[in-house]
């Protein structure tokens, strides 16, 4: 499952070109600029079908031959913005029903979980989808918003990049608060963000505020 | 320098986006894949020069501000394909003056290679090419034609994917044979081709033929 467009989300299906069938599901905008680009026909369409996310409801997530995997989702939209390389000119932060950026709930059996790996801002439709989840995983990118250009890697914001950071009265540790959320994962963290450092203050400052920092291999169970 | 325009030559700029200088060397073809796509923007063109490679003659690679590397290259067409992402339908191996495929030789001061790694058949001009030199890395994708069929991962030939392979009388063994070639390195290696498995019969047979199997981290010095 696709969540948005951008190289990070979509340059992985080039390590599973040819041979190895899957079924790919994504908003009907991300198929969209998928289909618009040739590079993505290594991917033989006759074992990697293209399934559009249903807009809003639950769906089977379906196998290549057709059948249960047993895990439903249920896609909402987030704020975001339109992919680096769509960019013309402008910042193009968009309030998220262009569908360029999603978010998903998945269920199967009494298990249930939130997976929200970019957004550029915690709104109150956001916080209705995650409040009492169980388990929610929650776009890390940036500890501050202007720590790229403090640490002289880059010159863009987060804000900037379509992504909340999680310092600050609008983060995402103010804005995720008393959700009566289970346990509360980063995930999809830059390399600047301090969270990353085990020890650090910024990580000591998340973990007090009852999130987690995620990391290859984290095996949960629900 | 990009060699030809396949996903395995070019996805890699995309792990490079977005903030490190380098300079992009290509024959005019490739570029205009490039070109063409906008997935590349993400390479920043303000820092990562796109330049064309002389179709023939030594130039000198320089770096982005324009100041000599060092190497100089020397480019020349190799048999090779269309991209599988732009096949339009047949099998579509093209002599190579397209430019889709690239050699090239590589001097430094007295120091000399060429640089092989795609390459549909070793005609007349190839020989031509190699011969003499003091290194060669050439295309080692398939031992057998049919290897990929045999050991049932894959339904293509390396014939119809474009690599002349090791084995057979029309192979890269023989037809790398008696040129006078100082050291010559199989790389661009499938993980079917059993050269990659030390003392596999067919590691011995390239081995007692004079070439070498290529591995990550090799270090030449010429």
């Amino acid at each position: 499952v696709l969540t948005n467009a951008d190289v990070d989300a979509i340059a992985g299906l080039l390590h599973l070109r040819e041979g190895t069938p899957f079924a790919l599901y994504a908003h009907r905008a991300v198929l969209g600029i998928l289909d618009r680009n040739p590079l993505f026909e290594v991917l033989d369409r006759r074992i990697v079908p293209r399934r559009e996310l249903e807009p809003d409801g639950w769906q089977m997530l379906r196998l290549v031959d057709g059948s249960e995997s047993g895990l439903e989702i249920r896609a909402f939209p987030v704020p975001g913005k339109v992919p680096l390389y769509e960019e013309q000119g402008s910042m193009e932060v968009i309030p998220g029903a262009a569908g360029l950026t999603t978010g998903l709930e998945i269920r199967s059996g009494g298990a249930r979980l939130a997976y929200v790996a970019n957004c550029a801002e915690v709104t109150d439709d956001v916080r209705r989808r995650l409040a009492g989840m169980p388990l929610v995983f929650f776009d890390g990118t940036l500890f501050h918003d202007d720590e790229m250009i403090r640490q002289e890697v880059g010159t863009k914001t987060g804000r900037r990049m379509g992504h909340v950071s999680i310092a600050g009265p609008a983060g995402s540790l103010a804005a995720l608060d008393g959700l009566g959320i289970g346990r509360r994962v980063f995930l999809h963290i830059n390399n600047t963000n301090p969270i990353l450092v085990a020890g650090s203050a910024e990580r000591k400052t998340v973990e007090a505020a009852g999130f987690e920092v995620g990391f290859d291999g984290m095996d949960i169970a629900l």
